[in-house]
């Protein structure tokens, strides 16, 4: 069985897992990054990244290249999904950039991935990929041994458990479950139209929720349709299935129904969360990105916090005298958790809560648009706590 | 079988009634108004009068007496009634007066009912009490028949419907029944306390409310509290009892529980409404006030829509050339109803919304609460439709 020895291990080869490697070989720690699929490569549409996660970007180097792949949306706009009305909107122009220090981008899944893969691989990184991690035993009084399940162990002073939604190692520290929302999504893309989307554009309904947006320099239009399932709710182990989706939009207005012709229909996205929790250490292994505060997508920042639980890692070890030692490793790793761990439980719950907002019915409907049309949008309290600097 | 004849009988001896016979009386027209108890009276506490009601008041020289009896508030306040917090005000003061060209005023009930009982006799309306009428012939081509259980028939010109929620002649009519809402109202009288209480101060919570305010130039505090009643959900006959009351404010802030102690639990009024209509003449027959447009009270608008139905009438009357013959009170009830019928439908639908925005839970009351502390205090948008002249 082969043995290997690294000073930090990270688990995971998603967005999560490529950021805190890279945070950490960019402050000279060596690093070994193992993925348990036979290539590197991410599956998925559009994504969305806010100024709290390109201002990171941009840090690291890496900000020109997001804008060259990606596209900056002039706004963000809410649409009722019934009436095809406008709730309210955010310019992402000047005054946003200024007040958040960063532009909005959105960027293809695949494609923020690569600039990811490129930066930790030239950072040097050492990129493992058919390494499905079994377990992580805890050594006393420090460091980690990662058992590969295809054979194999790596010694390290310290693990980064960047494992996703269904994290197998969170399993063996929290102990948890994902919680099913009962929602489930489809994505899509299409080349452009005539005229180019300039907005981010959602359009919000009972139970269901239309975005679109433009990807690669306009080129390419992303949509994801998510919609509560009948199914999930009267108790079937399968749901959100094909049959359910058109019928969920059958009341929203034309411009959401037309875009659903264009939804890849041989693949879903039944979306998941778990309860925030305070336990993303055990012993010298951390918890980050989904593994640590998997949300819904409501916000559009689980990549955004992933990033950040990076940023705030390297900045932990900013803060540290020389390189850590095995032991050293710990309370790096809990000022890490001090400093995210709140951030992201209220981002989890406000995920949820916002996605209610966006669900709501009847009078509930009634209150947000009103709330919504009478936003004045020059008024970024609601985007501050989220966007703003740390 | 005692015969009698009028050129206008009302029947009804409550706001609806009396006012309509002022406005009738007032334009010389010879009013007989018959009222089924044995006396003139009104059974409640507190009534609110907007400036679409005291305009019409002033108009008639009414609205000193009813400074002197009733009470000027200085501000609306809504607070949640589960947390106490102030969601939003209504300043009443001068710029208030000044928009809508009369003060907001606050009534006992049996006191607005002297004054216009006083000023009904003053202009020589015929107010025959312990005539309770069985039902109304309409005669062709024009005019009606009203016959009185007690025996006697009055032959009128025209008959102006004002018997309230449970009208008889509305049955007759429309043919319709009131709708319960499975809301039920307590109320009760206080000496005030050591400090004046000087607003209107309405606790909305989930599924309760509970709304204080001075009478009686500041020496009474009265107040209401009304919930829904489980056992009405619950599909009993009898529902609303006091045995429900106590349990429905559980959750409330202490200054709401504090009231509940100061209400008479002898006497509840179960809340009802119904469907608009736009029904509401027959022959020479006018219904006005709840016996036209029954609402919920949620606005604090019963009192005041009646009295608009009066003035309206007498409007009407003022450009009718001449006093009106026998087949001439049938178009200018038409007008009455063309001009009445749009406002009084809309407060009637408003009332039933605005009460489940009183009683929204969840995220209802979160959206709620966010729009209403969020609400400029010097916007005058949600009143002005029913505030404002017309």
């Amino acid at each position: 069985m082969k043995k290997n020895s690294r000073p930090v291990v990270v688990v995971g080869g998603g967005i999560g897992g490529l950021t805190a490697a890279l945070a950490l070989r960019l402050r000279g720690v060596e690093v070994a990054l193992l993925e348990r699929a036979d290539e590197f490569g991410e599956v998925g549409a559009g994504l969305q990244l806010a100024p709290n996660a390109t201002r990171i970007l941009a840090e690291w180097g890496l900000l020109d290249k997001t804008l060259q792949l990606g596209y900056e949306p002039r706004s963000i706009v809410l649409k009722d999904a019934l009436d095809g009305a406008e709730l309210t909107r955010q310019d992402l122009g000047e005054e946003f950039r200024a007040r958040y220090g960063a532009p909005y981008v959105v960027i293809h899944r695949s494609d923020l991935h690569t600039i990811l893969l490129d930066a930790a691989r030239e950072a040097g990184v050492e990129l493992i990929t058919a390494s499905e991690v079994d377990s992580v035993t805890e050594r006393e009084p420090a460091g980690a041994t990662i058992t590969v399940t295809n054979g194999g162990t790596w010694e390290a002073d310290a693990c980064i458990a960047a494992d996703g939604l269904t994290s197998r190692l969170r399993d063996s520290i929290v102990g948890d479950q994902p919680i099913a929302s009962g929602y489930v999504a489809y994505r899509g893309t299409l080349p452009r139209g005539e005229d180019a989307f300039e907005d981010v554009v959602a359009w919000v309904g009972p139970g269901c929720h239309f975005v679109r947006y433009s990807l690669r320099n306009g080129e390419m239009l992303n949509q994801v349709a998510v919609f509560r399932s009948p199914r999930f709710a009267e108790g079937h182990a399968d749901w959100g299935g094909v049959e359910e989706l058109d019928n969920a939009f059958s009341e929203c207005c034309d411009e959401v129904k037309h875009g659903l012709a264009h939804l890849w229909r041989d693949r879903r996205w039944p979306m998941y969360d778990r309860a925030p929790t305070q336990q993303w250490r055990r012993g010298s292994t951390l918890l980050v990105g989904d593994a640590a505060h998997p949300m819904l997508q409501y916000l559009a920042q689980g990549a955004c916090q992933a990033i950040e639980d990076a940023a705030t890692l390297g900045r932990a070890l900013d803060r540290h005298d020389g390189m850590p030692t095995t032991g050293q490793w710990q309370p790096i790793f809990d000022q890490v958790v001090a400093e995210r761990e709140p951030q992201t439980t209220l981002v989890q719950n406000s995920a949820r809560v916002w996605g209610d907002i966006w669900h709501t019915e009847g009078l509930g409907r009634l209150l947000r648009n009103e709330l919504m049309q009478r936003r004045d949008t020059k008024d970024f309290r609601y985007s501050d706590w989220l966007y703003g600097a740390r």
